[in-house]
């Protein structure tokens, strides 16, 4: 399913073959390029950081944004610090692990950046105990990295085949926020199964919310939707039950920034309402996600922390004043969806129910 | 409660004193005057209407909203046609009935619009009966229109005692769209409870949903909350269920634009899957609405006509685009809610439960 270029005269260190139209970042010796998400869908620009200061800044910017995806920013950040000086001393090793945990904390919520910069940290650990060469040892980083990419995309394909066998034929599925290309490390989550199942011709039509403050739905999934020709039509977060009670959803399938070991699942901010309308009326709901995205050391949701983020993204769309800067305003950016809303979460390992999800996690097992 | 100014310097024909600080509607000697709601919150600009059609463009496009602000701006564009031409023969009245016709049929999901032209088709032909003069007659259509008017503002004020009486004290109110003084004579439904509850020190807090694709939470409840010093938090569609869940809400109430025999009741997009997520955390969901709301012509939800507006409400958030004018957008205005989702309905006639609206229609009734 994987392979590498070879298309040095690009500049491309490695990189996984697109799987969708959409590239959202790569790797390059000079630095990451990464598809600019805050200017879709009228431009489709790129920025190449090449600091790991500027790379916390394009993830809490939301640049780069979408749990699987901010992982691979993040291990990515750290390839970046261990180029920008040689690692021969402990000091130097120092300041890299440094940065990798600034890198960690750019935002709370997705568990996929800690476990990326943990995978790092370990990989700079053993180069450290092998005593290898700075060359050697930057280039195990910049191979973990892209291993890190690939096994993200491979996942996306395996869960898309899983994803694909749940829904029925001619189906509409519901989707929430961006857990698409754009989230990943190129075929997506959510829309993954998507892609999947539009490929076998059983998904005929996505329904996207528009996923007010920052509408992900509206700007992203639908502009990648489009690129890839599958129908797609945008409702405002409010119209899901009438949408359902109409009869026209089949599924929701969305993607996940962090699940508990016993299924809580924490997503974008309208997920946990979403949730409570499929379940009203009787809509499977699926969670879509790596394992990457599982956090076994937290026994439910209560436990995950919730990014809030600046008002302005409520009180603005895009930069335009809705209302004035006086006016109060709660936003959280996730909510937590209880385990027992969710019909079962599609994973590259298989399907799960919540109660079968302690297979994942062998007892004593914390990852 | 109620009474008339005698402001005939500043032309006002009659108007009800007002009872909360804002002024939305009113009929003057040259025209209607009404705040342009379109322009809230960073603009408080009036616009005078003297013709029928212009009233029919302002309900189109929002101008005046809120369904029994509509009834009355209805009303008010009644006796703009009788101004606009004597009413001696039956060609002329005829006209005036086209009128009234056109107006009622300027948006389909309110019901007050169609009571009120009701209202004032009977008051015609009552005069028309009496063979009353010209000015007579036009004297009766000005004064059924303030009556209507006034009795909605009294309404909204009974209403908000007997919902205030529901609420805890210290009560914190999440409310969807905007169903206050802006949407009605002057005073308002779900916020002339939270006005009423706040004069009595009930009310601590109101969470005010955006309220897509229009955000009249975020645009007018918030403005209008704000200018009479209640205090109000703005949120996203999507965040009521984490609200909730964190225990943060007593009490949803919304106001409604139909509603059917059985309780089943129309209102803003977005109150469906609102009155969801409340069942879900036990939370009341209280309708308030004058019997003007009421359609008891309907048995149930089923036949009221659903409002299905521009796309380009969605695609862009005021002027500014968001998304491509290429994307398919589902864009109903309203949605319905069933009557078993309803903890109660707050009227003018007390508070009722849906299996005791039948109180109000009295068995072979049908207004």
């Amino acid at each position: 399913m994987m392979a590498l270029t070879s298309d040095k005269q690009h500049g491309v260190v490695q990189q996984p073959l697109a799987t969708s139209s959409v590239a959202v970042l790569r790797l390059l010796p000079h630095g990451v390029e990464l598809l600019d998400q805050t200017q879709l869908p009228f431009t489709v620009t790129y920025v190449t950081v090449t600091t790991p200061e500027a790379m916390v800044n394009a993830i809490q910017t939301m640049v780069v944004r979408g749990a699987p995806a901010i992982g691979i920013a993040g291990a990515y950040g750290v390839v970046l610090a261990a180029r920008q000086q040689a690692m021969q001393t402990v000091k130097q090793r120092q300041w890299i692990r440094q940065q990798a945990e600034t890198l960690r904390q750019a935002r709370p919520t997705a568990v996929n950046l800690m476990w990326a910069i943990d995978r790092m940290l370990s990989c700079l650990d053993r180069s450290e105990a092998a005593q290898l060469s700075d060359q050697a040892c930057l280039a195990q980083l910049e191979a973990e990295a892209v291993a890190i990419h690939q096994e993200d995309v491979a996942a996306n394909l395996t869960m898309g085949q899983h994803g694909a066998a749940l829904l029925p034929t001619q189906a509409r599925v519901l989707t929430h926020c961006n857990a698409g290309a754009l989230a990943t490390g190129g075929f997506g989550t959510a829309l993954g199964v998507v892609r999947a199942a539009f490929a076998q011709g059983r998904c005929q039509q996505v329904f996207a919310d528009e996923t007010r403050p920052r509408q992900q739905g509206a700007k992203l999934t639908v502009w990648e939707l489009m690129q890839d020709g599958i129908p797609v039509t945008l409702i405002s977060d409010g119209m899901s039950a009438s949408l359902m009670r109409a009869g026209r959803v089949d599924a929701v399938i969305v993607g996940a920034d962090r699940i508990a070991r016993n299924g809580d699942t924490a997503n974008k901010i309208g997920t946990y309402t979403l949730a409570l309308v499929a379940q009203a009326h009787n809509v499977p709901f699926y969670v879509a996600a790596p394992l990457s995205t599982f956090d076994p050391t937290l026994a439910n949701g209560d436990g995950i922390p919730i990014e809030e983020r600046d008002p302005a993204e409520l009180r603005c769309v895009g930069d335009v004043p809705v209302i004035p800067d006086s006016v109060p305003v709660w936003n959280p950016a996730f909510d937590v969806t209880p385990a027992s809303l969710i019909t079962a979460f599609i994973t590259e390992k298989g399907v799960f129910r919540a109660d079968q999800l302690s297979l994942l996690w062998p007892t004593g097992s914390s990852a």
